[in-house]
């Protein structure tokens, strides 16, 4: 492989090697295992979230209670979520928080423009967790904004989101809104799942997203402008966007779990812990992959202040260092430069 | 004013001097002309797009029938539709296009990462005008994206939409396109307007945009994935993919519009020209803004290869000198550094 085409993944988005969502079953170990030693593979490195680290943490044990010798199995942690055990922060977090705290950041210029009452809502992924929703507090010192942060450890009602809306009019013209796409009701129910009267031109039922829901909700509650949008996968591929910290980090996870494979270690993670102290300074570390898997790490009342949307001290200080540094991308032409290593997709093993 | 905070308007996205969308009536123009006067002020700058240049037309046509002395109207243009008659391009076109650009080369490398067939729909601004779509032809050189850009000025029908994505297919996995907000159906009908029997959880019709019509066509045609979005505001605030040659551009036609009015010119807008040669280069002048106003200019066939979604060198060689150069953004604390100068709102002249 050329070397400069593999540097240049430090700044390509999404995946050189591909990408499967396939959750892991029992009877593929043996599959699985038999591959490898066929094709005398000794290290096997696993690269995700929770769904990938259960991989790892599963084939790592059936190998040990089989006394299969001579494999190992490695994760290697990459999550926008930021939802893993046993690791301060996962890879793509701060890459992901800074692309929503910039063009949030940016929208409220456009929002603030107008002479007239506006509700912007913006949908940010997490999946059950609002780690990416609560990282967008880190613009409300330099834009005012976001006013209102909904993630699904909180809590969320209607009638709430309308209370507050309300309570943002009071002082000012422009209520930025930022809701997790995992966000539920009180009685449980996913509040995206309650927009799923929508139906399309061909008289099919969509999930029109917790975005849409607010926004039908309030533009029939006040008589105001709202506009309402979700980022999508531009949240998780926006090497523009991206922190060079979180990149650099990355990198650092991936060449720490080559070097526990090469220590001897199986059934581990390759984690990044953070040290004490007043400055910010992260160790690597292996820790146990049994430990990361199917378990969910959720944002802390704390980061919050006194039960509203202002991010606490201690929010602050555990979100700010991970957005720090810009990353240049190389252009040709003003056009992004990317890897040329691309995803093979063809003869995967477990289809 | 403080100087540091006007110089940080080169990269603070939006209006720092606020925004109305009034479509001016003759009856608006003794009361404008009288207020001038009251204020004792004699140059009149309005910047926008066509509706803009209308008013400013209008203004200052009355003002030489009228005999009016001592005010002066000058035009300055920005829009991201880049549609004005009687200059090359507009400011915030060049940045517009290199956030598109840009986050479409993103986004296509999150496309094709899966072992599915894929077909990604990305709905753009430009009104009734295809130039922001066009532009997307430059990412194709660097990564074989967009596959297809249909723009209003070449006509649009689903039947074709259908047959362009499955000649796709025959060569790839993934189907990047990218459609004007403003493309009509053979028979004129807005393809966003069809999609107009979508209801939501209230009852209400909601318009859900052309690339949701789109989705739904080919989600019901085709077995494959598919994902639809529009960028929406971002596409016009986005200061962190902004063209450092659009900014510059932009900056100058402001400057060249005073230069204008204090040589006593009036009912002119400030323009740029491109010099003819191999190399970029352009030139300021003042041109008739009669001759701007309610005129749209439209994409030129010749800008794409044989009827097909390529650009030709003729599109590319205008295209590609406006997204050249990267911003630098200012931050603090990792979060983007904007010009506390700021919309005022209050106290406008007409509601």
């Amino acid at each position: 492989m050329d070397v400069e085409e593999i540097k240049l993944m430090k700044t390509t988005p999404s995946s050189a090697l591909g990408s499967c969502r396939i959750k892991i079953k029992p009877e593929h170990y043996d599959q699985i295992i038999s591959f490898l030693q066929a094709k005398e593979i000794g290290m096997f490195f696993y690269t995700g979230g929770n769904d990938s680290m259960d991989t790892v943490a599963q084939l790592s044990k059936y190998a040990k209670e089989q006394k299969i010798e001579g494999i190992q199995f490695i994760g290697v942690p990459k999550t926008i979520d930021n939802d893993l055990f046993e690791i301060d922060h996962t890879p793509g977090f701060g890459s992901c928080s800074k692309f929503v705290v910039s063009t949030i950041s940016e929208m409220n210029r456009d929002a603030i423009v107008y002479d007239k009452k506006t509700v912007t809502i913006i949908e940010v992924m997490g999946r059950d967790t609002g780690w990416i929703a609560a990282s967008t507090g880190l613009a409300a010192d330099e834009h005012s904004c976001p006013d209102l942060i909904y993630t699904p450890e909180r809590g969320f009602s209607l009638e709430k989101f309308e209370a507050d809306v309300k309570k943002t009019f009071e002082t000012k013209d422009s209520c930025l809104v930022i809701v997790s796409e995992g966000v539920k009701l009180p009685n449980g129910e996913f509040v995206a799942d309650t927009g799923n009267a929508v139906v399309d031109s061909f008289g099919h039922k969509k999930m029109g997203g917790a975005h849409q829901v607010l926004n039908d909700y309030i533009s029939n509650k006040l008589d105001v402008t709202v506009r309402s949008t979700e980022f999508g996968i531009q949240q998780r591929c926006s090497i523009t966007h991206a922190s060079a910290t979180d990149i650099e980090e990355a990198y650092t996870l991936g060449k720490k779990a080559l070097e526990y494979a090469l220590e001897g270690q199986t059934g581990v993670m390759s984690s990044i812990k953070r040290v004490e102290g007043s400055d910010y300074a992260v160790k690597y570390e292996a820790v146990d992959v049994q430990k990361v898997a199917n378990n969910v790490k959720y944002v802390p009342e704390d980061f919050f202040l006194d039960g509203g949307y202002k991010l606490s001290q201690k929010g602050i200080e555990y979100f700010r260092p991970l957005i720090q540094g810009d990353v240049v991308v190389p252009k040709v032409n003003g056009v992004p430069r990317f890897s040329t290593l691309s995803p093979k997709t063809k003869g995967r093993f477990i289809k």
